[in-house]
This record gives structure tokens, sequence and C-alpha cells, in this order.
């Protein structure tokens, strides 16, 4: 569904490469309003998480630690969202795969395979991912969506 | 001058460990506040930084990065607040030390030398640290302490 | 198999290992030929992929991104590459263990258990591999095969 | 010099970020050109070296180590193109900061302090670095720039 549709845009996208010499990026102040958003919803339920945001290349632009969090999901929350941008899919494809007993998805370097970070697409072009950590993955991944419903 | 203000403070605190139980905290709120403050200073100036703030743990609470901001900031700014907070003392006291000739410092694990990172105290006790790379060590330095000045 | 025959060879060659005193090599023109191959097999079904060719050594002789692959295909197929020649043996081999339930291979230092890098041996002796990522791992496989044939 | 023009570049891109959303790149078949550029210049000499190419999030887009290389060198060049497009200027800056008794760059996360890294501009905005290592930092730093004459 909503994966297929990302990976039309993205062969669109791959398309367009040789003709124009740019691509789209992620900025800070949208970065800011993906947290926001995402934090807001958190505070909904009094979840509390670590918020990471990262570029196309996979380094942090903005990162959130809400108070009482544990503090394992300062490196959990940026290893999802760096496996969302590294592979241009959702964690949630791979926690799929490794539930239906594909376990192998382990072996994947840089793969994480829990709910909870989604790449973040502009024109087709993954310009980066947010990657929430605290509370359940299911939980997680309500946040992350929340997030991206911002941008 | 200001750190050995510091140093004692730090001593009483030292020996207050025994008689009560807690310890004072960072939390996102104030974190944020540092975080804005520091990144107002910055465009005062049209100064592109990542601003990192940690725990007294180590582990970050905030980091934000300015468009435009070369990414190697984004792990130097973790690692000058980190080198604050482990040793809780400013990284430009090690600079200084490494400037006077003593490179030995460069074999500490952990330890930055370069202008930039700060430690934060209350009541005499590290909570955390703040991390500033992007533009050079001194102009980095004059956005940490703005960041910390609203605290 | 065609393992069992690359068993075969390698114990002739581990026989031999007292008699000559030098071991077949990969050079930068053959892995060169291999990249070739293996990239015009990619562009064939506008696969975009990252092909890795490791010495017998384990490191980096020739290594190539397609424009839009992925960024995490360059650690994978480097991590598929590594894994076949520590091993002597394809990926596809681990893939297989893995998936008939054997999921300790997963604890293997630098196994990769996902299919898509391959041992390349002369005389029986392994002299290197080649590593795929970007698409699925079985097509990732025909692409290092079509590489291999080249040589 | 150079790099205070490469600085005025970036500051006029820095201007620009707020105006356009999209960045410049470089593609496989530029990467491939410098790459083919610098090792005609390193075979003119019989110098054997390692060529890296990274894109502008620091990832590998070619990667060539020329026969009889030192095995250290395919890190170093990687190493030494991470410095350069990390912090968007040649490790050649470093190597003369260090070289004047600034020794504390040495604490900075990233950096190489060795010539032979140099990162690449298109309209101001850094989009990736080429390194070379295997032969004197000096050598390994002209066939850098005779790569870059081919862009």
């Amino acid at each position: 569904m909503k994966y297929c549709f990302l990976l039309i845009l993205l062969s669109f996208s791959l398309i367009s490469y040789g003709q124009n010499q740019t691509l789209p990026y992620l900025n800070l102040e949208e970065a800011k309003k993906i947290a926001d958003a995402a934090e807001e919803r958190a505070r909904q339920d009094n979840w509390n998480v670590v918020i990471a945001i990262l570029d196309g290349g996979g380094h942090l632009i903005v990162l959130r630690r809400m108070d009482g969090t544990q503090i394992g999901s300062v490196e959990v929350a940026q290893a999802k969202a760096k496996s969302a941008v590294y592979f241009k899919r959702p964690t949630k494809v791979f926690e799929d795969i490794v539930n239906q007993g594909n376990t192998r998805i382990l072996s994947l370097p840089n793969a994480v395979a829990i709910e909870g970070g989604i790449p973040i697409f502009k024109d087709g072009v993954c310009v980066g991912a947010i990657g929430i950590s605290g509370v359940t993955s299911a939980q997680d991944a309500i946040i992350a969506e929340a997030g991206l419903k911002a941008l």
C-alpha cells in the first residue's frame, strides 16, 4: 500500500536522476516541526520517548529525549532512523519479515527489525528518517507517524 | 577563577553525597532553553553549528544541526560535550594544556582538547554539558556560554 | 554440487601449500572486469546496486555504487563479500542454514546469512570475493554470478 | 587562496539554502571520471595507491586499489576523504595546523591531519570528497588534485 506508493515515487525519482543534478533535502525547520508533532503525540499518552531525525546521509538533524526515558533509547531511536534511511523503508518491514520466520535479516548490517523507524521522502527521494524509542514498538511507530504528518 | 569556584562547589557536593539521597539533574525543558539561547546566539552572526546537550551520564537530551553545518560537527559537538561531562571541566582546559605542549592529553580516552564543550553544574553537581561545533572553536565557545546563560 | 567441487579443489590446494611458496591472487584489472560485468548485468534490469570486490585478506580492491542505490548497501555489499572470503563460501550457504532454523549462525562473527556474497577461487585458493547489495538478495546473487563469469 | 574562494562559494550557497529546496550531488559517472584521472596520474609515476570517492554524506561511491598498494591504505584513503567531506576542507588544512604546533586537532573526531583528502564542491555545496593513500602524502595530494581536474 503506502510503501508500494513510495516505491513507485522512488522509481520516478531514479529516472530523473540523470536529468536534474540536484536532490531535495530536509532542513532544520522541517525537522523541528516533525519533532514537535511527535513530542506532542507522545505527551497525549504520557509516553516518554527519544525522537531522532536524520538527514539523507544518516546524520542527526534533531534529537530530543523526554524526561524519564530509558537511556538505551537514545541509541535505539537513532539506530531505527538510520535503518530507515539506509534501506529506504520503515523498520516495520524488517520486523514483519523476521516475525514471519526470516531471521536472516538479523545479519544485515545497520538493519533494525523493530517498528518505530520511518524514512522521509520528498519528490520520491529519501531525504531522511524519523526514529522513535521508549515505549512499545507499536506505540513508537504511532508517534513516528504523527511526526511525519506535520511535514 | 570560575573553575576554581566550581571545584569548591563540587567539593561541598561530594561531602553531601552521604546526607541526602538525591542528585539534581537536567530536564528536557531546561535543555531546550539552553539550546534555544545557543541557537539564537549563533543566528546573530549567521554561524551554522551543531548544538548538543548531554545529561550527567553523557547521554543526549537535545541535539540540533543548523542548515549548512558541516556534517562532521554532529559527532564533534557530542564529543566535546561528552568530554566536558566525563571530566567535569570545559574542553578549553584540555586545549590550554595541549597548547602548552602537554600533548599526552591526546591519549586520554574521551577527552577533546578543543574549546566548545562546557559542563553544566547544579548545586555543585555536574548534571550535563553543552557542546558546540561548526565555526571556529572560540566562536563555538561563545555560543556554548550564551546557551548556559539561559539556565 | 558446485560447492563440493570447490571443496575438493580446496583440498588439493591445501596439500600443495608446502610445495610451492606462492599463492594466486586477484589483481585490479581482474576486479574491474568482474565489476564491469556485474554493473552491466545490473543495468540490464535497471537494478541499482553496490558492487564490492575484496582480496583474499578481506580488503577492498574495487567498490562502485550505482546512482540511487540505498546507502545501506555500501556496508552490506562489503559485509557479504567479507563473509564470503572469511568463510570461503557463498553467503547463500549461511542463508540456507538459517532458513532451515539454525539461527545460531547469526552469532557467528562476520557471517552474513543473506545471498549476494560469493568467494572467488583460483587454483582452489580463495583469492577474494564479490558482494552485491541493492535489490532483492536473489537478484543481488544473479548480479554477483554475472560478475564472476567475466573472470 | 583557493580555500578562501571555496569559503566564499560556500557562503553563497548557505544563503541560497532557504531559497531552493534542492542540493547538487555527485553521480557514479562523475566519480568514475575522477577516479580514472587519478589512476592515470598515479600510473605516470608508477605510484600504487588507493583511490576513494565519497558522496556528500560520507558514503563510498567508488574505491579502487592499485596492485601492490599497502592494505592499510584502503582505510586511510577513506578516512582522508571522510575528513574532507565531514569538515568541508582538505586534510592539508589540518596537517598545516598540526605542523604549526596546534596538536589539539588530533583530538577532533574524524579529522585526518595528513594531506591527500580534498572535498568536492558543486555550486558551493560540498557534494563529496576524494581521498588518496599509498605513497607520500604530498604525492597522494598530487593524485587527488589530478583526479579533481577531470570534473
